[in-house]
């Protein structure tokens, strides 16, 4: 590789590596709590216990957090995906609506965390456009639940199993689907006489459904596809059926019967199934989030400058 | 928390974050491939491109790789668990079992990683009892496929969705049990008569199995249990019935009739089911494997001083 690498292609690298989500927080001088959410969190050392996190230079928080004597950790449960969409954010009222309590040293420490650690500045190393913060944890706790994973520039939970292990116990009509996205767009299958709009499935109340089906949708033509994990199972309570949806990844034209669509001109009101309609719309709004503005604690960077 | 916290809360804590699993590969001076497992990876800059992973200072590989001048991350799939035990281990073998070739910088870079980056040498900041490692990016790449997730000492994969999405596209038996441990010792119930123990489960031939059931098994005892994730899948190909094992945890003693067994206590010549006897055989081999010797890079530590 000569000279600087793409961006792009390197956070995707990146992103290749599985981690949690964090809330870091802290307070100013006059006592106004400050927290942004962050996955570059690592533990370092048990004797002395320090742990580190990276930030932003060009972050909004980044001089206040340099500045400070203490701050939290709270690593996040499968539950509290809202709340890191909060911090993701640059709303000022982030504290009054997310629970939070104030630890020992009067940091902010969010309520109901799967673990926080409070700490006090240990140490502050520059590196590049980011500046690690390393901090030697003073108080911690943990609670119980699932982690909320981040993978890929998205969201994952291991909670979707539990819906999954019961339907496999019960003996249901199921359909599978995909949200295949390439580079910010997502694969859409078209219906030429209507116009309607779906996400690509496999299986309906009279064909079983099963992924070698769907993994072989598109065979046949250039459209190459990877199906990554399990993103949302609806159940429908009257006829028993089964929805589940997975995300991916496609490379390659778009087969006929088929468009790729930008985020922003899905066309949102050509979606009859309103299932398929909030699942998508959910999608939309975590790829935003989750892609732009929780790596590496670049609270302000992805907003004002969208990579991807 | 007044004086040193205790290292085992501490380190359970620190579990709750999720992570990937990376291998870090250097070669010495005469140009042996050096190599460990270590999951206190995280990106730190795009502009410079930096990365950086820690190093316990006890790590037989440290000096090595404190003085060397280029140094790689490989970010290991689902598919490449045992790559990851391997490399946890002391073994100096690493580099003939493991498929690897040399980058760009003559550094070893594992094949087939789901991304991988080559390093110079950036910084080196004391931590503790650990070692942080600067490194830039000098090259990069990605492969396809699902990661090898890390959460409270022992592995997650995304890829047993699959089996469950295609069981509940099928109409079959189920039996949901459950490994549930609590500080390195594992729950089993114990037949009376005969002596033979079974990790708990729920559902028979004849007995639908649901969560619910298995959730509240232990109602009514002293006995709490939470369970994490789905840890293995099997199915009998003649009879379609489908077993789904759970990890969890477990808090308050043995209700009548099961037992907490240690590690090296589980009297295996007593599981007459063949799958559970592989399951559980494999289960503490990870346990012991992914608790002691992966976690921040703690290649000897873990080994010579298990904790837990």
């Amino acid at each position: 590789m000569t000279g600087s690498p793409d961006p792009k292609l390197l956070r995707a690298a990146l992103s290749q590596f599985v981690t949690g989500v964090t809330i870091i927080a802290t307070k100013e001088n006059d006592g106004t709590p400050r927290g942004f959410t962050a996955n570059s969190f690592t533990s370092v050392s048990l004797d002395p216990p320090l742990v580190l996190v990276c930030l932003a230079r060009s972050a909004a928080s980044c001089d206040v957090f340099r500045a400070a004597g203490h701050f939290s950790v709270n690593v996040l449960s499968e539950e509290q995906k809202g709340i890191s969409g909060l911090f993701a954010s640059q709303r000022s009222d982030k504290f009054d609506i997310a629970p939070w309590h104030s630890g020992n040293t009067g940091t902010p420490v969010i309520d109901d965390a799967l673990a926080w650690f409070e700490c006090a500045h240990h140490q502050l190393v520059d590196a590049g456009d980011h500046v690690i913060l390393i901090g030697r944890v003073t108080d911690f706790g943990q609670g119980r639940g699932r982690p909320l994973g981040y993978f890929r520039g998205a969201y994952f939970t291991l909670g979707l199993e539990d819906p999954l292990v019961d339907a496999v116990a019960r003996n249901t009509n199921t359909i599978i689907g995909a949200v295949y996205e390439q580079s910010g767009r997502v694969l859409l299958e078209v219906n030429p006489d209507t116009g309607d709009v779906t996400v690509p499935t496999v299986g309906d109340m009279m064909t079983s459904a099963n992924l070698s089906a769907l993994k072989h949708k598109y065979d046949g033509t250039q459209l190459s596809t990877a199906i990554e994990f399990v993103y949302a199972i609806f159940e429908d309570k009257r006829t028993g059926r089964v929805t589940i949806y997975y995300r991916g990844q496609a490379s390659g034209p778009a087969p006929a019967g088929t468009r790729y669509f930008a985020f922003d001109d899905i066309p949102f009101d050509r979606i009859k199934d309103s299932a398929m309609f909030d699942m998508l719309e959910r999608y939309v709004s975590e790829a935003r989030q989750g892609g732009f503005a929780i790596y590496m604690g670049d609270e302000i960077e992805g907003v004002v400058r969208p990579v991807g």
